[in-house]
């Protein structure tokens, strides 16, 4: 038999993805996010990118630049989620450890790769800067990984296993994310729609919570706003099937309507 | 004897929190930030007033609203870290489901609270707002939780142990941050200072690298940007002893300096 708490996540899970449901983390690598100096633009992006494709991500997690705290994060999400995408720490200075902390995660040496080089090269030598040492730490990524192309700065990312390692700067960032899940495997889309409300979640909480409990394979959620003396609360539906989706949608509108909140 | 990693690691505690190091972890929970339909704006806000008052941030996680997973990330993080916050999830809506996780993760009921509902009652009145029921579960906190006053909306977050329950929207949040981190224990405040050079990281990362081994007890980290066809690279220091920390300052400045990089 199964417990109430499975069938709510069964439902949700249908209502969130369909049946073949691919999942995603995300985990930020970073001192600066973590110290608030740097605000993290990243997430969001991905966020919104994955949703757009149809990968559901699940999680996300923020660690300081510290080996161990990295391999155990990698390690926890790449075995529970289909893919982990990671950024930041992938630069030519001391504190950029992210490539060998990936190595570490995996048990494979870390290494400067040539076809790295073949891509730096060339964009290096058209701006005139030298591949210094440190320049070529960029160039370094786990055996057995290949490489995710950089259209921003030549400097590649990479994918080893089910494991994206990108850039945390986010316009480089959004390059190799957009590269790197082009390759991927993806889920029906999630579609959604939104009611916006004048009034407090309080409101309208009785009706949508009844609402929800009518239509367990829509995923409902209530995102209130107050400003200049005004509430407002967008209700969002989301749901794979478009058909059931607008059941939902116009359901809602009609009990709204009736208690005059529309 | 110990190992090069825990040399490292115990260098770096010094470095960002003196001895009597307070740390704490960040859990934001909502759907709408894994699916990119909100960006999160709490993390930076916790980030920084952390680091102000002396408090090392350690670990951020983001997961959905499902019980199973709140009650999980709630149990791995507090164990692990002297604070744990949580944003989001304890409005009047039936995807709130954060007070009764909590209440799941401690293993103690969850009711209606008499000084959360004297709280509001006022409030509410004032506002001309019936207290219905949707609305009292606002006032629900599992046994034995203190209340954290909410000085924008009335209906309060809670402590409970060692974690902080906090609201989702932004403006009410840090006003229960603030109320919140009064209370609490803080370690020595963590100095920084910065230099920033207008060359690529690249050009600074052999000399960088040596200085961070000549300071190991300071925290060294480099932020790069690119914009208008121009490097610009932000070299952090970090140090709760503010005299070693402006000697590493002083050395670095000279070492650029005679490179010709500042």
């Amino acid at each position: 038999m199964m417990g109430r708490q499975t069938t709510i996540k069964m439902n949700r899970e249908r209502a969130l993805s369909g049946s073949d449901i691919i999942t995603a983390a995300v985990l930020v690598i970073g001192d600066e996010i973590l110290s608030g100096r740097t605000k993290d633009q990243n997430i969001g992006t991905i966020a919104e990118h994955l949703t757009d494709i149809g990968i559901a991500l699940r999680e996300v997690r923020v660690v300081g630049d510290v080996e161990a705290d990295i391999v155990a994060a990698v390690n926890a999400l790449r075995a529970r989620y289909t893919y982990l995408f990671t950024t930041g720490g992938i630069g030519p200075t001391h504190d950029d450890i992210t490539a060998d902390s990936i190595g570490a995660a995996f048990g494979v040496p870390v290494e400067v790769d040539d076809r790295a080089v073949a891509l730096m090269k060339p964009a290096y030598e058209a701006r005139g800067i030298a591949l210094t040492p440190a320049r070529l730490r960029m160039a370094r990524v786990p055996a057995g990984a290949e490489l995710i192309v950089n259209s921003v700065s030549a400097a590649p990312g990479f994918k080893i296993d089910n494991v994206m390692v990108l850039a945390g700067v986010p316009d480089i960032m959004k390059a190799m994310l957009f590269a790197a899940t082009q390759q991927l495997r993806t889920g029906p889309r999630v579609n959604s729609v939104s009611i916006v409300v004048r009034s407090a979640e309080g409101e309208i909480a009785d009706l949508f919570a009844a609402h929800q409990k009518r239509f367990p394979d829509v995923a409902m959620g209530s995102y209130p706003t107050f400003s200049e003396g005004n509430y407002r609360t967008e209700l969002v539906l989301r749901c794979s099937d478009s058909e059931r989706l607008e059941e939902a949608r116009a359901g809602l509108s009609r009990l709204l309507a009736e208690r005059e909140l529309l």
